[in-house]
C-alpha cells in the first residue's frame, strides 16, 4: 500500500447556504459580544474501568467493496482499544474518476489526504466551461470547492455533508478518524452515517480477524440513503419535480455502491480552472489567517500540509522529525477539538518516551515500521510489538509508550482527542527527569549523585533520539 | 386545548441574593479578564445505540391533580425518544388564581408562555399597597417580578427557583421541555425538582398508554418538600421561628398538591401596579440589551417572545413562517445551550427537509395538525404519521425531517439541545443539493443534466415551501 | 490527628519543559486571537439514578504503608456517594524527611496543605550550595520549587507531575480531592495514578468497613511505576545509561513504597535558599495576577491560602466565618474546574441551609464536630448524623443542607465540581424565603401575614448563623 504522492484530488464541498453560515457568524458574533463559546467538547468515560487489558496493533475490521473503490472500517465495537478511546477510523481507496457519494456522519472528523471535506455554506459562483458547453456558458452556482493534495490534513465538524473525487491516475488513499465520543455527537457512539445519493450499502465484508472480540452487532451495517425513507410523492413534491427524479434520488435500482465512477472526467474541476482558483483561493485563506476575527466556519481554513520537513516543530538530523498541528494554527481544531502530529524516524531512532496529558493518541503507520512500547498505571506492558504500514494502534490518555524505527525508518500520524493535545515526555532535555533536582532523584531511584545525573544529562535530545552504540554509552 | 391569548400571567423569582449575584460577576469578570468561560454544556450519549428503532408522536405520561391545575409530564423511563435525546417535559394547566409552589428542578428548562421562571439575585424592593394596608404603606421587599405573555419564551438555569401565577380568567398553560441530560445536571437523569412549600404529590395518576415501554419506576413521584426533611426544631432555631411555623414550611398536614388556588389576588402584583413596573423593566432590559458585557444573571433578560409574524426570520407568504431563538437574540442561552424554533405553516404547505446538525429538535404541536416524516441513518422510515395539537415528538440530531401541515394548518415550537442550533435543508435554495455541482449530482443519482438541473432550480424558495399543485410539476 | 500548624512544606514542580509552556501559550493565545476557550469540562451523570438511597460521613475504604508515611484512599467503588458525584479522596500522612514519589494522575486534583502539586514547564534555574559541595558549586538546574502552607489550598491539573517533601519535624497531614467525572479524565473513572519512581504498592491493607457496599475490585491496587513497563535495554539506551542505572528507574527490588524517607535533609530547600526564593516568588506572583493575559500553565498561580480569618468573605463575630476559593481569585480553577470554601462555625452556631446550585460539595472535616443535615429531591432525610474530624461526606448538587457546630465548634473545607461554585440560602438575609412576596409565603404555607413576615425576617444574618437561645423566638 503506498500513498499516492503525485495524484491531486479535488474535493467539493456540500452544505446548506443560510444556516451554516448563521452558525459561524452566531459564533464569532457572541464571542465578540460576551467572549462566550458556542461549542463545547466532550469526551465519554465509560463508568467504571473500560476492559483494557492489553493494547494491538489493528487492521480493518470490516471492507466495503464499491465500483469506484474500496472502504475499510475500523469499528469500536470490533476492538477495545477504540472503544475506550470513543473513536472509530475509515480509510478509503478511491480509484482514479472515483467519486465518494455526498454524506455527513454524526462526529467530527480528521483525516490526511483529503479524506472527508466539510461543506461550506459559502455560496460559490463559478462558470463551469465544459468542452461541449463552451458556446453556452452555462452558469453552474455551487459551493467553494477544495483541492486536496498529500499530507493535507483536513478537520470535519459533524453533520456536515462533503463528498470527494480523485483526478489523478492512480489510487488515492484517505484515512480518516471519527471521533465518536466527541461533544458534538449528541446521540450514541453508533458510528453514523448519512448518504445523500445512491444505495451505498454495498458488499460488505466483516473481516473478522478479531471475531471473538465482536461485542455488539456492527452498526455502520445500516448507514443509508436518507431519502430512501421520504415518501416518493412527498420529496416529488418538495423539489418540484416528477416521480421519476424523486425515485432516483432515493436510489432505488443502484447497485455502484457508496464509491461510483464518473463516466467523463468531471469538468467543473478542469485543471485550467482549478488551478487558477486554487490560487486564489490560497491568497484568501492566508488573508483571513491574518483577521482571525472575522472568519466564519465557511472560511475558516479546514486543512493544513504538514507533511513537509521544513514545517517540522522538532527536527533532529540525526533521528528525524515531529510536526504538529493544533487550534493554534489550524483555529478550527479548536471547535472540533482534534489535533494530530506527523512523526518521521529514521533508521533505528528513538521517540522520547512520554506521555499524552490531555489526549487519547490515535497512531496510523503511514510507512516504514518499528517496534512500540506502550506502559499504563498498572507498571505492567500493554503493548510491545512491531508495527507497520496501515495499521492504527491507540495509547490511551496517561499512558507512557516509546517508539523506535526498524532498519526502513517509521513514519506515522497521530490524531489527538484534544484541540490542544499536549505530551509531557520522560528522558530527554524537555523531560520530567532532567525537571527534577539531583537529589530528588537520588533519593527516588536509591542511586548515588552520579548516577543521577547521568539519567538527568546523557540525553542531550530533546524528542528525536539519534539511535546510539552502546559503546557510546558511559558505565 | 387552547392556548388562552390575551391572558396575562405574572410570575416572580425567587433565588437567594447575595450567591447567585456572585455567579453573574464572576463569570463576567473572568470573562473581561481571560476570555474564558465559566460555564459548559454537554449532552448524554449512551455508550452504545439507544435503542431507537422508531419514533412516535407523544401525549404525557403522568398527570398529576392540585387544588389550582393540573401539571402532565412526559417522562423519559416511559418513552425511548425521550430517553435518547436525554430530555423530559412538562404541561401545566394552572386555573386562574392558581399559584404554582416554588420549586427549583437539576437540569436547565425551556419553556413558552412563562412555564419556569428563574429566580434573580437582584432584591427588588417595592411597596405593596394593599387595600386593607394603604395605611400602612408596608414596605415589602422581594425580587423582581417578571410578567409573562402569550408567545414569551423563558430559560432557566438548573438549581434557580421559581414559581409562577394566573392572574388571569382563563386557565393558563405553560409547556416546558426540561434538558436533563445538560452538563449542568451533574448527578444522573432522574428528573429532580425539590419543591420549596406545600406537600406537592398531589393526585397522580399514570396514563399508561405506553405502560409495556416503561423501563424504570418513574421518578419524579419522589419528588417533594425539602424542608421536609430537616427537624422542625434546626428549622425553628434556623429561622427563629416558633415550632408550628416551621411545621407549615413542611407542609405536614397539606393536601393541596403543587399549584393551589389563591383566596383573594395576589396584591403585589395588582394591574396598576404591575403594568408601570412592567415599561420601566423592558426599558432597562433593552438598555442592558446594548451593554451585555455588564449583565450579571438577575439581569440577563430570560425570555424573548417569537410569536409575532413580524419577528419572524423566514416568512413565505404562501407557505409560513419561522423564527428562531438563540444566544445570538437571548445571550442566556449561551450559558442554558438551549435555543428554540418556533413554526407557522399554512394549509398544505411543506417545512424544507432538513437536518439538525448540532442539536436534538423536540418539537411541541401548539396548534392545527399535519403529517411528519423523520428518517434516520439507516435510510428507514422511523416516523411517517399525522401530529396534532399537545403532542410531543423528538427528531433525533442529523435525522432527516420533513413537515406538511393539513388543511388547518400547523403551528410548533421546536426546543433544540444546543444555544446555537443550526440546519441544514435538503431541498430550496439554500440548500445541499443546490450548492453540488450539476455534475456531481448527474453522477450520484445518474440522471441527465436536465433532471439534475430541475433537483436544483426547480423549488426556488427557502425554508417553508408553499404547497404545489401537481400539474405546476416539470416531469 | 492535628493539622501540623507550623510546619512548612517545600513541594517541587515536575515536568517537561516546551510541552506545557505550549498548552499555557496556546489556551492564551488562542483566547486572545479568537476569544475562544481551550479547555472544557464536564462531570459523568450516571444514565439513571445513580442508587443513592442514603448519605454517610464516611472514613478512607484503603490504608497503604510505606516507609515515609501512610496514604489513605477513599474508593468511590467502595462508597455510594464518591460513586455518584464521581470524585475520589487521597490523604497522605508525611513523616519529617518523608518524600512523596513522583507521580501523576489521570484526573484533576485539588488539595488542602500542600498535598498535590501540579508540575511546571518553567525550568529554573538554581544553585544548589550543599554543604560538601560549596567548593563545587554545581549547578542544577531544574524546575520552580513551591513551598506549601497550613491551609494552602492546591490545584493540580490531570497529568502533570509533582512530589512532595516534608521538611518540618511534624508530620505533614494532605488531602486531596481527585475528580474523576472531569472531562479533563478521558478514560473510565479508574483512579489512575502513575507514579515515575519506586515500587509503590506497599502494604496496602482494605479496611473493610464497608465491604458489604464494595460493587467492584478496587483499581488503585494496580497503580505502578511506568518505567517497569518498558524494556531496560531500551531505557538504557534512551536515557544513554548503563542497565544497573535503568533498573534503578524500575525500581525492582524497591521496597519502600510511595513515600520513603531521606537520609539527609534535602539540600536544594535549605531554609536560607528558601526563603527568599520564596518571596520573589510571591512578589512575581502578584505581579501576574495583575496581568492575567500574559500567564501561562507554568506561571500561573497554582495555590491560593484561605485560612485567615482576615480572609473571609463572610463574618459574623458571634457565629464564624466562610471563605471561598474559586476561578475569581484562582483563575487557574476556571481550567480545573474546581473550586472551594473553607469555613468555621464557633461553639454550637449554625450554617444557614442552602443548597448548591451548580456543584456537588464534598466535604471535608478539618477540625471539631458538629451535626449536619442533608435533604434530597424526596423531600426524606438523606443524612442526619454527627460528623467529626477526618470524615468526608458528599452533599450531591441541588440538595439541601444545614451544618450545626457541636460544643467544641466545626471547621471543614468543602471541595465543590465546579470553578464557580455557588449556593442559594433558604433562610437568612440573602435567602429564597426572604425574597418572596409575603403573599406568595402566606399562600405556599397556609400562614398569616405576621407569621409570613416572622419568617422573612426574624433571622437577619447571612449565611453564618449564631445560636439563639429558645427565649429569642417570637411565638
Amino acid at each position: 500500500m503506498a500513498f499516492t504522492s503525485l495524484s491531486l484530488a479535488f474535493l467539493f464541498l456540500v452544505a446548506s447556504h443560510g444556516c451554516l453560515a448563521q452558525l459561524g457568524q452566531q459564533q464569532r458574533q457572541g464571542m465578540q459580544l460576551l467572549g462566550l463559546r458556542g461549542t463545547e467538547q466532550h469526551r465519554l468515560r465509560a463508568k467504571t474501568d473500560c476492559g483494557l487489558q492489553s493494547i494491538n496493533a489493528r487492521e480493518a475490521d470490516h471492507r466495503i467493496e464499491a465500483e469506484g473503490g474500496i472502504t475499510e472500517i475500523w469499528d469500536p465495537k470490533y476492538n477495545v482499544e477504540f472503544w475506550c478511546a470513543g473513536v472509530a477510523a475509515v480509510r478509503h481507496v478511491l480509484q482514479p474518476k472515483g467519486l465518494l457519494l455526498p454524506s455527513y456522519t454524526s462526529a467530527p472528523q480528521m483525516g490526511i489526504q483529503g479524506t472527508v471535506i466539510p461543506g461550506c455554506p459559502e455560496t460559490y459562483e463559478s462558470v463551469s466551461q465544459s468542452r461541449e458547453q463552451e458556446m453556452q456558458r452555462i452558469r453552474d452556482r455551487h459551493q467553494k470547492i477544495r483541492r486536496i493534495q498529500e499530507g493535507d490534513i483536513i478537520a470535519l465538524p459533524a453533520g456536515v455533508a462533503h463528498w470527494a473525487y480523485n483526478d489523478g491516475d492512480t489510487p488515492l488513499i484517505c484515512v480518516a478518524l471519527v471521533d465518536k465520543a466527541n461533544d458534538a455527537n449528541q446521540l450514541d457512539l453508533d458510528l453514523r452515517r448519512f448518504y445523500l445519493a445512491g444505495n451505498p450499502k454495498g458488499q460488505q465484508q466483516s473481516l473478522g480477524r478479531q471475531e471473538q472480540e465482536q461485542r455488539r452487532r456492527p452498526s455502520h451495517k445500516q448507514n443509508g440513503n436518507v431519502f430512501r425513507g421520504f415518501d416518493e410523492q412527498i420529496l416529488a413534491e418538495v423539489f418540484n419535480v416528477d416521480i421519476e427524479t424523486a425515485r432516483r434520488l432515493q436510489g432505488r435500482d443502484e447497485r455502484r455502491g457508496n464509491i461510483v465512477l464518473v463516466e467523463r472526467e468531471l469538468q467543473v474541476i478542469s485543471p485550467q480552472y482549478q488551478e487558477e482558483e486554487w490560487e486564489r483561493e490560497q491568497e484568501r485563506e492566508h488573508e483571513r489567517g491574518l483577521n482571525g476575527l472575522e472568519e466564519t466556519i465557511c472560511t475558516l481554513r479546514l486543512r493544513e500540509n504538514i507533511a513537509s520537513p521544513t514545517r517540522a516543530d522538532v527536527y533532529n538530523p540525526r533521528g528525524g522529525r515531529v510536526s504538529t498541528i493544533n487550534s493554534h494554527n489550524l483555529p478550527i481544531l479548536d471547535w472540533v477539538q482534534l489535533s494530530a502530529e506527523r512523526g518521521v524516524l529514521y533508521r533505528n531512532a528513538i521517540m522520547a518516551p512520554l506521555w499524552n496529558v490531555n489526549a487519547h493518541s490515535i497512531i496510523y503507520i503511514l510507512r516504514g515500521s518499528g517496534r512500540i512500547q506502550i506502559v499504563g498505571n498498572s507498571g505492567k506492558s500493554m503493548f510491545d510489538d512491531h508495527v507497520k504500514e496501515g495499521q492504527f494502534i491507540v495509547v490511551p490518555q496517561n499512558f507512557a509508550v516509546i517508539k523506535k524505527a526498524s532498519g526502513d525508518g517509521l513514519e506515522w500520524i497521530a490524531f489527538k482527542t484534544n484541540g490542544n493535545a499536549i505530551t509531557s515526555q520522560l528522558a530527554g532535555r524537555v523531560s520530567a527527569i532532567r525537571n527534577m533536582p539531583e537529589e530528588v532523584l537520588m533519593n527516588s531511584y536509591d542511586i548515588s549523585r552520579d548516577k543521577a545525573r547521568n539519567l538527568k544529562y546523557n540525553r542531550d535530545e530533546m524528542t528525536v533520539f539519534s539511535p546510539q552504540s552502546r559503546s557510546q554509552r558511559e558505565g
